[in-house]
């Protein structure tokens, strides 16, 4: 049998293999404790400065003793579809209340983040639409118009130039006028750290007759006051006709939501395929999810120490002369460019306790490698202040700096 | 402006209102208590005959107990992505023990069953590759491959009739001796009940040179002397070469895996989209899977209690009259065919305490309307007595059997 074996490229994939005998293989590395703001890794202690409990809430007493407690009331697991099954009264409870924080008619739950943009923009999409999204919105995103893409076999799909208003407005004068349009974008991107222009977009957007869905994954319990948000930072709440963000990150979970009008939210029950094809999310999960809320209610004073600590790192990388780009969150990139510099500067600062994520592309441009730092606001003073001196030692040695 | 608006559809998606305000729609239902194989709804007693918690194990103290132990000890959430920093030494230990315990090489684990099918066959696509699905294959086999379609192009979906070798032969010899092939099945079909002709499938894949990947969501825990699924039922364990599964029904949790081959693995590790961009699973769905996975190995006298229960239900719902189609596990359909019955039907079994699913088109063909009724190791005798009862009782009012 001359046949190809589809099995090929996987024999022939061996970069991993390789990064790992010559030791300095960077991902899936198993982390043995997690107390939050420090990790242990190999038995080494570790500053994690590469994670996005923001809000360090995952490791709060009080969000584990709310999840042990509907463990032990609920059990493990729903064992079924939202659709079916799947539903307790705590879905609802957890839905009233996210709709309610960001000031939306009604909400839904996915069982996770990425299955929450996967379900919602497939589930919106039709054969005539154009989704007009911009260049560096995050993989679930993407993913989720290449589903509905394949599904309504709509083709018109239009990436912007990263937050350039001039090319969003370039690419709304080009759609035909009669056909609907919706424009995706993060609140905060993912990789670079910087706000989505929401207010310009929102104009465009009324200008052109198009409806805007914002993901918050980055900026809820981040921006904002109160942490409500892109929209709470820009001071209106109308700015995004759908919002969605993940409990993965600063509500110390995993699962998302979606929010917007209640007819628009019932729409997306009855024909999101990730939402009615997979089981929901979990007594534990939901518990977590609502416990969090709750105390990001209660306590806006997280959200503010988290921000005064994205000033402080950002001012004290960009006085040491790292490129930060356009960052102005806790989300702080240190932008290398080349990709084995920066797996050998993530390499050795790891090697002194500083975890990071170096990122390449396809999860950033080519040649535009980058350190991906992020903080909490649990961290202390001091671990800020020994990860700024282990990140500037390590890039003055690799003429990163000068 | 006169430009259509992308939520347009939504204002006018008015069915489920409709069924609402007539008092029978049957989705979303908020359960208040979850006891197992028996749960509240609205404050009345329901006996649980619609649940893929087929072994009962959600609500084991023992699994509840793990859960919980693991959220004290690890936290709610693991805040980012295998890939970066959401791998725990707990994740390696449950990829390690359930590719052992399906007799494969590795395995890794994914945060919803849904993302499994969507990244592994997703990631395992190419442009010149065929798909060959069996047609009533879960939603999340299609969205993986529908999701593959649209990042590589390939166009080449081959959908055979439902476990029918002959039209397997046939779509295989249609296609082109030189490019690769890969045959997708459940083991065990989620809404029909029955089990896939696997060593059929393994001749022909040898034959013509394909790969073959087996989706155990209904399988696992459910087939076989110890559990282990279809390849236990036909007693040999090299009938796929791929194998799946969700953690959401035997294993009484949520989350899924993959295993084969180390280096397919691998490969999907660094390929797979809906894995790379995806918080990890959690330490309670971790611990609870683990756990589950420790007791089906010990406690193998479940599955053959289960699969009595099996026995027991399609001989009853047969010689009451009902039509069970091909089904030949513990999940049972009944088989009405028109909707509106299929609903009736349901809906006055609801009102005397027994929970099924009302199953519609997409989930099955058109004109094939069911009552899909599925059972637990954890069921009494009592408690199938008293369904069976209500079913018939129901059936026969309605003239569904003589």
């Amino acid at each position: 049998m001359s046949r190809k074996d589809i099995f090929a490229k996987c024999y022939e994939f061996t970069a991993a293999e390789e990064a790992r005998k010559e030791g300095w293989y960077p991902y899936f590395r198993p982390i043995n404790e997690n107390h939050g703001n420090t990790v242990i890794i190999e038995g080494k202690p570790f500053i994690m400065a590469g994670s996005n409990n923001y809000l360090g809430l995952s490791q709060d007493p009080r969000v584990i003793e709310a999840a042990r407690e509907a463990v032990a009331r609920y059990g493990t697991s729903c064992s079924g579809s939202r659709f079916m099954n799947g539903t307790l009264a705590l879905h609802e409870e957890l839905e009233a209340n996210i709709a309610d924080f960001v000031g939306k008619e009604a909400a839904v739950c996915f069982t996770t983040g990425y299955q929450t943009n996967l379900g919602s923009i497939s589930a919106i999409m039709e054969t005539k639409a154009h989704i007009v999204t911009d260049k560096l919105n995050h993989a679930s995103i993407m993913d989720g118009i290449m589903l509905g893409s394949a599904f309504t076999r709509c083709r018109n799909i239009h990436r912007y130039k990263h937050n350039d208003m001039n090319d969003l407005r370039r690419t709304l004068e080009n759609i035909d006028d009669n056909e609907p349009i919706i424009i995706v974008t993060d609140g905060v991107f993912s990789m670079e750290g910087d706000i989505t222009k929401l207010p310009e977009i929102r104009k465009l957007a009324d200008e052109f007759g198009a409806r805007v869905y914002l993901d918050e994954a980055h900026a809820l319990g981040v921006l904002g006051e109160h942490g409500k948000g892109t929209m709470e930072h820009y001071g209106d709440n109308s700015l995004a006709d759908l919002v969605m963000c993940t409990f993965s990150k600063s509500f110390g979970s995993i699962g998302g939501f979606v929010a917007g009008e209640a007819r628009v939210i019932d729409y997306i029950k009855h024909h999101s395929r990730p939402l009615i094809f997979s089981a929901s999310m979990s007594p534990a999960q939901l518990a977590a999810a609502l416990k969090s809320l709750e105390i990001i209610r209660q306590e806006p004073e997280r959200v503010r120490r988290l921000q005064q600590i994205g000033d402080k790192m950002r001012k004290a990388f960009t006085d040491l002369g790292f490129n930060i780009g356009t960052a102005e969150t806790p989300i702080v990139p240190l932008i290398i460019g080349d990709d084995e510099k920066t797996f050998n500067f993530w390499y050795k600062m790891y090697q002194q306790g500083l975890y990071t994520n170096p990122v390449i592309s396809p999860a950033v441009p080519p040649k535009n490698a980058l350190i991906r730092t992020s903080y909490m606001a649990t961290h202390t003073d001091e671990e800020l202040d020994k990860a700024i001196e282990i990140a500037g030692n390590v890039a003055k040695k690799l003429d990163i700096i000068p």
